[in-house]
């Protein structure tokens, strides 16, 4: 399995997304992927196992899935890259599923859903991750059947390692038990991640804040606006996750086994936690941008200060000087003795009343 | 059929919209058109087809259209103009349409909405299209029989013309299938176009708010209110298209054939989706107005800073040249050697305090 | 018929309102009219009417209702002024009206509603007009019997002459309908008639953005606000209207005919988009305040930045100026033969400095 | 009964409230008064009464009171004072009420409800009186049984005279029905109180939104945040008020006649109109607040033209004097014979041109 | 029992808390504890009791504990500290808790929330307390068997001692009824908690009023800021804990008592003022935001005029000095006798008309 996932920031080929509006006047169920395309190629991995074992096969072509189909053993098939149609179409004609279904697979703009067919559920997520303040998603679909889970994947990357790991660990409960619960490990696995890009995010708030009142700029407040685009963002992917945990536990028939159903119920509560922390986060980013703007006005008061203040002591004490500047014949100060002396000592005494005026109303 | 569509903007007729509030105090049924005036004349093109081939008439008339009916294929009848009021008239009673429908069909301020009569059912829809920061919205009506699917337009244009290539497309899916399905991939292209809509909003919004951010002046925010105006349209239209699409699927009988539900609910989720992405655009544009707005708070404090830093810097200067310039008799400063040059030295030293000062505050 | 009615503006006699506090501590039922004193008095006038014709009587009294109540023709009773206490029990005596429903067409500060009877209906309506920027709104409470509408308006005017007429008109439907759809004419015409508000406050808002940009003033504001009290109050009288469309639907028994139901519909759906247009209405208001605080923000942007120009071009030029009217003895400067245009050189260099870093900033 | 209520100014006890907090820690059902003291004693006013005519005594004791049950006639008991334990405590017992609902009595920090039980009905009611801009709230709870109601008061107060006045009247209509109407009395005086506090909180709104205009200052920002808070308690007194009247219509039962529902359903619209008269209000007082920071801008803006208009005029003029009061050996305009009046007409055609621009830019 | 609890602010442990992120790829029911860590070792204090007495031991084990439930007393089991997994895990063997269960029960970032199992009760609940302006949650959970009540605690605290007290007070209700009476106490002392926190809070809300309207400054925003956080952490606690305490009414089975059901609608009733407390407590907060954006706005405005009046008396009299200060060879003024004097004169006119000029405009 290749290392160079989502994770490796050497390894990221993100574009410019595709829009969805190049499908318009387009029939349905013509595969366009629509969305980013982090990968041009599609293969599969191919994972069987049971309580006795755990057989894992990369590059796996069909002939393998349909034997491993065949064998009466659980199967996980992961197909990674969404743009290798051919295959794709392959797949959608070997499991039967309906057009229209592999068009929600294929485009990652996809909002979160869960679809709940005869044979089979599909449930299309999100999982994201975080680059600087960017959320990055990545669409994750599954369809799960009595005895198989096919997992879509946008790309090929090590965020699942961590389930592989378990389902290969010696006595794995998650081999013995059935592909639901798989289901369960892959969405809590997607959910908990929410939990990691919200800490990194609160983080980054927290450093903002004071970056704010130190130094308020306008790049700051573009900060503040990717965070807050970011924290939109993650709330469209969460809250249809929600709904959809919601729902799955009220699924009726046997795809969802009673022993799994707390730990859905218990995913749709981290859910529940995670949304009510994204609104909280949106209320750390409203009172930021009000300490963002009194920050400035803070600022402009500062300025406005210093300059009154040098402004209303030199004023009167230059008016001084430029009376005695004129050059009027009859001025009988300026042959006194101490007259300019006097003169300086007035202007220190205005200074000084100045100076008395802003310490009382607290400027200085 | 003429090219002249909305699309081509020499052949945009656009005049100044018929308020609904000439109709007051007029009995209802009376058919006065109500909205954008886009064409005087009203014509019909009449489409018959079944899985054999499909036949196409523009300039029907209503003998054609009976004649049609006659036939036993799917027709679908094409009336371009709604200010022909005779001829709409005419189409009222040979379909036995209420005096009421009828307005709803003509009256295109309308909102959109579905309902569901005895023999078949009535869409009204707004199609949107852009002109710079303006969204034109046009209403598209449909009334679905069994075996007939009648749209009502504003204009002719080639909006359409997409529709009609695959149906005359060798081998046709969409031949073959119901006039369901046609009103199906109607609806689907009145959908997807708000995402073309959307994509040269957001991409609007994207340059505006560099523009804000260098040069903030008030001709911005007027384009930043003309954006938010198009937004509450475009929500305006939309909203109740979501709804229309809920409830659609919820309808009993045959109009609607199972197959057909598939689709039609993959256009309800886009549609979800689409009110999704305009919620995020407006929070995208509410903060743009807190970016222009800290954007003007900033050019004020950078205006201020530079008076200040010249004033304060100036002002004591001049001061001490006014001591200089006063004329008293015994000045014993003025008769010095180097009076003048430690005076320049003096300045230059209260200015250098100063610039420390400042550079301090962080202000140079 | 007298034509001094609500929209001659001379024939307007508006007054303070008496406030419903008047009534603490009173008993129910206690006939104390509250709201606006359109009239003193109180008069009737009698329609009766059937297919064969229609007879008017203005100024009719008790005796007169009497007969045309037994006389078997549909009756539409109208009483114009509700101050004119003693005839209006007197009605309500012979409607057998319970005290409180008088009560409440009395009290023209009564919130629009609609309230089942066994044997009438009674719908509490408001109809709004425009006086500047302010709205007048007037009660019209309707009492609607098998074969009988009585009509309670505050004052006469000439508001339903459109209807008087189409019922007179040569083979009216009105006419031949039951008093339901007279109703609903009345309905219609009242619900219709806030689109004529709406369109000329819409025309109000578009002149006062105008103003705003160019001159931001207090009045502006005081302006906009009385907008918003206006879209305030408008949108207080459509909402309970919308309820009561939305209701009187769902209303068994015979006192709505079936055939009179998609003509309510019809004014239900207007009520929707009129409260639409109020909301998006009220977004406009909004939107013109974020102007108007941004116009005073660009105004003292444009005040400081001249302020600052002027300043920091002469404050270094008179700084010059000032050293060399200092009075050392000892100034080499002042005897050279050109020191004087070099120093008139050296100001123009610095003023041409200033201004080229003013041209840099963008600010000239 | 005593004359110095709560509309007395100088009768006036209100202390600080005891808070809820005091009685962390304690078991429930412990009576201890939380909230205002307006009285250290408590006494009872016993009212007997049937069609017949009306018995009333102040000071009753429990002898009375029992004695008054035993007649068969109807009885009002009022309970005057809260913090007399063993007063209320030996009620409680003759009742059977349960320790908890004689808490909620006594509490008078409690939030407005019904509860029913099996042989009555409790409903805990706030009523509003106005200081300046403060709103002071009492509580008042009844309960209700078949024939007995009582009704227990903060203090001891003519707020309720009325209604002993109608009881007392003469061929009382209230004498003659149940304690039911009576109920309906108490509450219809209590709810149509606060459009009295209403209506001079309006006042107060419109003579502060003059002020605001003319002289914003932080006494006025004051002032509207303490009518906010206000609303802000209304708002928190008269929502529960108005669940409950929803409620109380739908309580089946003898307890409620069919007779009094009219009634209370009325009572209900007025809360359903005060609720939005108080949002109405809100709307306003954040209008308010507009017009305050802009009218702070507003100022700013003033004060800033005028130093910028006296600077820009002054500025240049001293620049040109400073010019002249350089003392250069060779400045041939110094010996011209006009120079002098010629400079002062080039600063006067300086200040001009000065002026000139300011018109033309609507300055002055 | 130690008596350093969480209200001896020397007995503090609070650390970082360990978020929940570091779970994130691991399988459920592993014991991670995840939250504050306030205490590192895990102990029990065993609560035997019925009518006749009540037997407490501090640092029982699980003997003792198997030992109480055999004897069919009523047993309160305190565990205090969570961080203990193995002495945890045991209890959970014991009483037969799911492993969700159990880390529901430790990871103290926990939603409020409750859970109906077969044989018990689960409540998860929130405890507050106060350090400044920051609010402590504490994790309380309680499960809830017929005669069996298990509390959980983050550390040792003397915070349920009063119900300890009540216990034990002679003839005690609390020892008599059952233990869902018990769990009741312990909700109503975590509940009335709220009061104490939302009590100190607003005072210092008053007394951050005063000074934001004397001197405005970041730090005072800083200190809103850190109130709002906390009002918002409030809420998210008492939200659930609201849920919880109207869902715990209408659950059917023996575990809750029909005679403490009362009681706990009275706690429910207490959430639910708690709640609309913090409303309006953040309604306060907002308010203060305006007063403190208006005080800075204020202090602008007064430091302008200052600079304005000083600048605008002496501009212009600085001007006449400098006139009289050129060295123009034909100044007839100059030679004049009193033209010294005049000039004086002058000044003082032109100031006071500039003095006049600011009175007018009530600047003075």
């Amino acid at each position: 399995m290749l290392m160079d996932g989502v994770h490796g920031s050497e390894g990221r080929k993100k574009k410019h997304p595709i829009s969805r509006s190049v499908k318009t006047g387009l029939p349905p169920g013509v595969l366009v992927p629509v969305g980013h395309k982090y990968s041009e190629t599609t293969f599969l991995t191919l994972i069987t196992y049971d309580a006795t074992g755990v057989d894992m096969r990369d590059g796996a072509d069909m002939g393998h899935v349909k034997a491993a189909l065949a064998s009466g053993r659980k199967v996980w098939l992961q197909v990674h890259g969404l743009h290798g149609t051919a295959l794709i179409q392959e797949i959608g004609e070997l499991l039967d599923l309906h057009s229209l279904v592999l068009e929600d697979i294929v485009n990652t703009d996809q909002r979160p859903k869960i679809e709940e067919f005869e044979s089979f559920l599909l449930l299309v997520l999100k999982k994201v991750s975080l680059f600087g303040t960017e959320v990055d998603t990545e669409q994750v679909s599954i369809a799960l059947y009595p005895n198989l889970l096919v997992s879509f994947h946008e790309q090929d990357s090590d965020f699942f390692l961590p389930i592989e790991g378990r389902l290969k660990a010696q006595g794995s409960k998650m081999a013995q038990r059935g592909v639901d619960y798989l289901a369960y490990a892959i969405i809590d696995l997607i959910v908990d991640n929410y939990y990691v890009v919200l800490d990194s995010l609160t983080g980054e708030v927290e450093s903002l804040e004071t970056s704010l009142m130190l130094t308020p700029n306008v790049e700051h407040l573009a900060h503040l606006q990717a965070l807050k685009r970011t924290s939109i963002r993650l709330r469209k992917s969460i809250w249809p996750m929600r709904e959809i945990l919601g729902r799955i536990e009220k699924i009726d028939g046997d795809l969802i086994n009673d022993s799994t159903t707390p730990y859905l119920r218990d995913v749709y509560d981290h859910t529940v936690q995670i949304v009510e922390n994204i609104e909280g986060f949106r209320d750390l980013l409203s009172g930021l941008l009000d300490i963002y703007l009194s920050s400035i006005s803070n600022r402009l008061n500062e300025v406005m200060k210093v300059l009154t203040i040098i402004s209303t002591v030199f004023i009167p004490m230059t008016f001084i000087a430029g009376i005695y500047g004129m050059n009027f014949v009859h001025m009988p100060e300026l042959s006194w003795k101490y007259g300019y002396y006097l003169t300086l000592a007035a202007m220190a005494a205005v200074s000084g009343v100045m100076v008395v005026f802003f310490k009382r109303r607290k400027w200085l």
